[in-house]
Order: C-alpha cells, then sequence, then structure tokens
C-alpha cells in the first residue's frame, strides 16, 4: 500500500502526486496542515524528523525528499517509465529536477509570500498581533525575511533575486524545447513532474507573461502539461484549505511589480 | 573518451574521481584552477555556463553537477554497479547523495575557510591589499561572509552552525551504521562517493575527534574508506597545488576552537 503524507498547494507534494497520477497509481492521502504546524508534532517527526512533506509510506518503508520519492517510484514501479533510457538524457532530467533544490524552491517561498501570503498576514492581524506572530515562529531566520516583505514587496533584494532567478529558469526553458518536445527528450519524465508545480504556481499568482510574451515554447509546454490528466488529478483538484492564493480570481495583480523587477535587470 | 575537468582539492571533483576510479575508468583529466580564476573563462564557460567543476565530457557529451555524474558513471558503466538494486536502498542511498547539496556543501567551504584559507590569506596580503582582494570580488556576499570569518573565526554564527551541521551529519552517519555495513545497504554505493569527500576535508583539517571520539562505527566506516585503493587514486594522489592545507603537517590544531562549540550546544 501507498500511503502519502502531503499537502494540498506543497510544490513539493505536487511534484510526487503528479508522478503518482501520471503512473496511475493509487494512494491513500494524509493532508497535513502545515499553517496549524502539524508537521512540528510528535507523531510526524517519528515520520519525518525533518518536518517535511511530503512524505511517501510505501509497504511500511519511509521515502522522504520529493525527489527522492520522485525516482523511487518509478524504481519500484517502472511502468510507464518517467527517466529516459539513454544515460545523457537520463543526466539532463536530473539536471532540470536539481533546479528547485538548488534555488528555485527557496525563491517559490520569496515570491508567493510578496505575492499573497504578505497581504493575507497582514490582513489577519491587528499591529500587535502581527508583532506576537513573528516573536512566536520557531524560524527567526524565516520572520526576519517574511518581516522585510511585508516592509517592501517586491522592493527587497531577495525577491528581486528569486524574480530573476524565475525568468532565468523560464529562459533555460526556453532554449532547452528549442532541442526536444520535453525538458529531457521527446517523452515526458520526472523533469516536467519536478519543474510544473514551480510554474504552476507562477501561473496562480498571474505571472503567467513571464512566458507568454515572448517564450512561445514555454508557453507550449504547459498548454502540453495543463491538457494531461495528471494536471488536474494531481494539481487543480486538490484546493487550498484555509485561504485563497488565487489571485486571479480576487481581480488583484501582481503583475506590474514584477513586470518592473524584469525590466531594471 | 572521458575528459574531466576538476580541480585537486575541490570537494565536488573528487566526488566524481571516487566514482571513476571505483569502477576502474580511464579518463583523462583537466585541472581547472579556481585560485586563478579559470573556472570563469570564456573557454570554460562554455563547457559549464555555471563556472563549477566538475565537468564530464563523453563522448562530446557535457555532463555537469556532481551528484548528477555520478549517477551518469553508474548509467553508462553498469559495472560495478554503485547503486543498491532494492528501491528502498538506492532511496536511501539518493538521501546521503543528497546531504552535501543541501547543504553540508556550503557549510564544509565556511568550516574550511575558518581553519585554513582565512589565516593563508591574511598572511599573504598587508591591510591595503586585503581590502582590495575583497573589493575585487565578483561575489560580495561571499567576501562579507570571508571578511567575518577573518575577524571573528569560529565565534561567527554561521560558522557555529556549519560546526553543527557536521556533527549531526556525523551522529546520523553513526546511526545508520547500526543496521548497515555501508550508508546505503551492504555494499560501498554511490552514497560513499559522496559523502567520502566531506569526511576526508574534517579529516585533513584535523577534526578527525568529531567521531574518533564516541563514534566507532563512522571510524570504522573511514578506515575501511580509507584502505580501498580508490581513496588513494582519487583523493590523497592530488596534492593542492598552491597551497598547503594539512594543519595536521604544519603542527596547527583547529580542534580547541571546534571543541568548544560543539560543547556549547
Amino acid at each position: 500500500m501507498l500511503e502519502l503524507y502531503h499537502n494540498n498547494i506543497s510544490v513539493c507534494a505536487q511534484k510526487v502526486r503528479l508522478v503518482l497520477a501520471e503512473k496511475g497509481l493509487a494512494w491513500k492521502g494524509h493532508h497535513v496542515n502545515l499553517r496549524a504546524g502539524e508537521q512540528s508534532r510528535p507523531e510526524f517527526l517519528k515520520i519525518n524528523p525533518k518536518a517535511l512533506v511530503p512524505a511517501l509510506i510505501h509497504d511500511g518503508a519511509v521515502i522522504v525528499e520529493s525527489t527522492v520519492i520522485c525516482e523511487y517510484l518509478d524504481d519500484a514501479f517502472p511502468e510507464p517509465p518517467l527517466r529516459p533510457k539513454n544515460p545523457v538524457d537520463r543526466a539532463r532530467m536530473r539536471g532540470w529536477a536539481k533546479v528547485p533544490d538548488d534555488g528555485i524552491h527557496v525563491h517559490c517561498a520569496s515570491v508567493s509570500f510578496a505575492s499573497v501570503f504578505a497581504r493575507q498576514i497582514k490582513a489577519g492581524f491587528d499591529a500587535k498581533g502581527l508583532e506576537e506572530r513573528f516573536r512566536s515562529m520557531p524560524d527567526q531566520a524565516r520572520a526576519a525575511r517574511q518581516r522585510l516583505i511585508m516592509e517592501q514587496g517586491f522592493d527587497v533584494p531577495f525577491v528581486r533575486d528569486a524574480v530573476r532567478a524565475f525568468d532565468k529558469m523560464l529562459a533555460d526553458m526556453e532554449k532547452t524545447l528549442a532541442d526536444r518536445r520535453w525538458l529531457a527528450d521527446d517523452a515526458y519524465s520526472l523533469a516536467e513532474a519536478c519543474i510544473t508545480p514551480y510554474v504552476e504556481r507562477l501561473h496562480r499568482l498571474g505571472l503567467g507573461p513571464m512566458w507568454e510574451r515572448g517564450r512561445p515554447r514555454v508557453t507550449d509546454w504547459f498548454e502540453r502539461i495543463q491538457a494531461r490528466p495528471s494536471y488536474k488529478t494531481a494539481l487543480t483538484d486538490f484546493k487550498p484549505l484555509d485561504y485563497n492564493d488565487l489571485l486571479i480570481e480576487r481581480g488583484e495583480s501582481v503583475w506590474p511589480d514584477v513586470e518592473k523587477v524584469l525590466k531594471a535587470a
């Protein structure tokens, strides 16, 4: 039996759900409420001492780290294969799978916080409550970053760096897709499963213009991604529980802020 | 043909040389002098635009990122296998291979700088020359970190964090080795190739007491690692070119500083 400890909008959990969906595997989900801090409770720390989702349990064996879980699922359930046969293409696939781990994941948190979470948290607390919230966060470096973003939004240097890193990733994708239909070779692979959640996040934040204006191959790639059944099963079927991060639906837009950062580069 | 762009004491290059040695593969080396900034020259940027060693060229195909290169070599040259057959053990192997990428690599730079490089650079410049060196560094955040370490050594919070992260890694190794002979299962694997250079670095810095005092399984593991022909072929045969980082040979010791950090934790 496959059990997944996950969270509806965690990008790392989305990766794994995409792989499960592409392989047509049945699994039992346990939703971990990150806002309520469930990942730090003793019962979850027994599963993953790092207090991170996703965690996969397969016949009693615990596998953690989304990139490792994706490769595990392809090892344990080889059909349909999600890794290229050719070693060079396979290395290219692994290069793409590493992109989130090497920076984009952290940048995604910065851009998401600057776009949505900052204003949602601001709206939910008075000045005193906000201070208390920051003081009680276990990771004080993170609290300091959040405070900065709340004060300065897209003017914070590391938020600007994050926007530029995403722009670089999309430029690299555009270049890669000139030579092949998918990121690693001519078939959908773990490269897609690992990159899709980050592109989808930009899309949810209303930042589609980052590729829709001038990156036709990424635009086409994302349309093909969205047309696959796995996109619905693994991503859009899982709604945020306790807030709505769909800026588009709320008629708000951070694109002008992001466009300004990109133009200044 | 296999060609490797590498550096004698780069930990990431050491990983790849270990895999090449364990597989008995012949390769042609191109030493990249990192101190002279050769990794940023146009001819190398054509090979790896990220300006990082190692880079492997196999029959014309360029593979970068040491973790990806290690898996590539096992895909392209399957014998002897360096990845466990069982998917769960293989996931454990990948978990260990990720440890450097997830923090230990950066911590290694901090500990190495605090132990050796800081005093070597200090000894090589007068006050004005030192200022000039920092001013001309392309990565100013890195320059700021180096300056802090030169002033405060092992009292810098991120250096202390680095020491503690290594201590945590060694504790995790000790725990893992209670159940099996090697990190992933009962055979030497890429887990060993990826972790060895970081333990060897601590050893070169005279920090062996971190495991020799109270971690018998890591001590035994490292003795077995050192007894393998690959340790000599891939590591000790490659001497630093332009400085000597063997504190032990110079009769210096940073162990008391490190011990103080560990005792304060």
